[in-house]
């Protein structure tokens, strides 16, 4: 099924479709792009002045396939050339049921419509569709997506097996790693873990119990390395000792003193108070605005490419 | 002060111990250990023909460093030759109360004595001590200590701010990472952290929404990739558009969304229970004992020197 998409429309052109948009370009496909802001164009061509160098660096890119694209102003004329689309809306309940209702309805049958919403569940946004919302999900992707491989799959209960499937296989062949969400749940998985960890974050810094500065090198020189290679489960493991039992054995002999710490955040937990807010963006800013951001994110592309050619030359254990 | 630190006394050489010493040694300091357990010499020794080859790759380690070290049977005759003391004993309050104590007592006076407890903070430990517990603190490193940066400086009250900057710079000399914090609190910063993390994952996989491993994934391939390069701090504002103003937008604008999320999370909490802890355990040894474990430690250390040195090579923003 996925063999059979050559042509994508990428629908909201922002920081997350200019990026899918590159992706796909590098692929192959043809791109079709609907924005109606203004200046759209020339923000997408710097975005993909910039972000071309990151991903020839990550494999071979002709040159040329960085003009397959092209803007449409009328959905309703074009769209019945798009094979898969990915959605890029903001991320308004409104806004969105109607944008699906569009797309639902000038779109070919069993074309694949996936929605790069962060955080809110298909369910909520493909109410008023009339022809087909079965293949209709949620892929949501991780900033840049055209760096960073995960995509949360995200079905809403009448989402057909043959559209998970389709936009599972099309994730992949992209070089994508997609996870599967077998239920909805808001947040989904990937925002919901940085929720926790942000949350608690933010405690921490209202709380006064150290700098924004030596919080983020907390991650940065701590855990944060070893997340890149492991995630919770083999992490447990290995702190337990290796192996699947390091697992168990971690639970048994930790637990006890881990459910003392959740406690202890529990009673603690951010309130997000004008006060603790107030607290938070003081502490945060200080740090923040120490920092030199000039040419980072172009930095940050550099340092992820390296990292993935690191973990594709290393297998997991 | 650290310029005086010729000789470390490390207490207890189980897993973190016998890492520690692999680090002091390889930076040229001469080791006494101390460890009562039956097999300890052997123990160590296979511990340090597997961490030294990794120590060698990230900097010049003379292979006669690593016989710098002698196993000490006596703490009372022995510990007045330490500048600088580790312990690494078990996180029990009792035996860590008693240890102290002893420690106190047969060091020369201003000699820093630093734990790597992993949660407990030091008041918890330092009560018995009669000779002067002022010189007493955490130092909780990250596994393996001669490998991840991060070390937790953790004073307790009555900590004097000698002992603090001496065992902060002591670290940043053997090319650590210290963090400070301002107050006790149970776990630390890290752990607390990674406590967040760990709490949603093991709700989302007893109430199966995912499978760990997808789970594992949406860390490894998602945020695990950008925690490597980034703090919460630093990624909050990159997800808000960059620059310390992308901090306060992101709250503002996504404040609620997420307020949602962490209202959803707490609904959901992991319970403990014994039945949530049986769905844990049987989903995630499904997931670990499908991984070949062999030869992970060896191949996770070089990973680990690899990224530390694409770190060294771009600065953070």
């Amino acid at each position: 099924m996925q063999d059979q998409i050559r042509t994508v429309a990428v629908i909201g052109c922002g920081v997350i479709g200019a990026s899918w948009t590159c992706l796909f370009l590098s692929r192959g496909l043809n791109v079709l792009i609907y924005d109606p802001a203004e200046g759209i164009r020339e923000s997408f061509e710097e975005y993909l002045q910039v972000a071309w160098p990151a991903l020839a660096a990550s494999g071979s890119v002709e040159d040329v396939l960085a003009k397959n694209y092209k803007f449409i102003d009328n959905l309703e004329s074009s769209l019945s050339e798009a094979d898969f689309v990915q959605e890029n809306g903001p991320e308004r309940p409104e806004f969105k049921q109607a944008l699906m209702e569009t797309l639902d309805r000038y779109t070919r049958p069993g074309v694949v419509i996936s929605s790069s919403s962060s955080g809110l569940p298909a369910s909520g946004f493909v109410g008023r569709c009339q022809k087909d919302p079965s293949r209709i999900l949620v892929g949501h992707p991780f900033n840049p997506p055209h760096l960073v491989p995960l995509v949360e799959v995200v079905p809403h209960p009448g989402t057909n097996t043959t559209t998970i499937r389709t936009a599972q296989e099309f994730y992949r062949s992209l070089g994508k790693k997609p996870i599967l969400l077998r239920r909805e749940v808001p947040g989904f998985v990937a925002n919901r873990l940085q929720a926790a960890i942000n949350s608690e974050a933010y405690s921490l810094i209202s709380r006064g119990i150290v700098s924004a500065e030596d919080l983020d090198r907390a991650v940065t020189s701590g855990p944060g390395l070893r997340w890149a290679l492991a995630g919770p489960f083999v992490m447990n493991s290995l702190g337990g000792g290796g192996g699947p039992n390091g697992f168990t054995q971690r639970i048994e002999r930790l637990g006890p003193a881990i459910r003392g710490w959740e406690e202890d955040m529990l009673k603690h937990r951010f309130d997000w108070s004008e006060e603790s807010v107030s607290v938070l963006k003081k502490e945060a800013l200080k740090w923040l605005e120490s920092l030199d951001w000039e040419g980072y994110n172009r930095k940050r592309d550099q340092m992820l490419v390296r990292l993935l050619e690191l973990d594709s030359g290393t297998s997991s254990p």
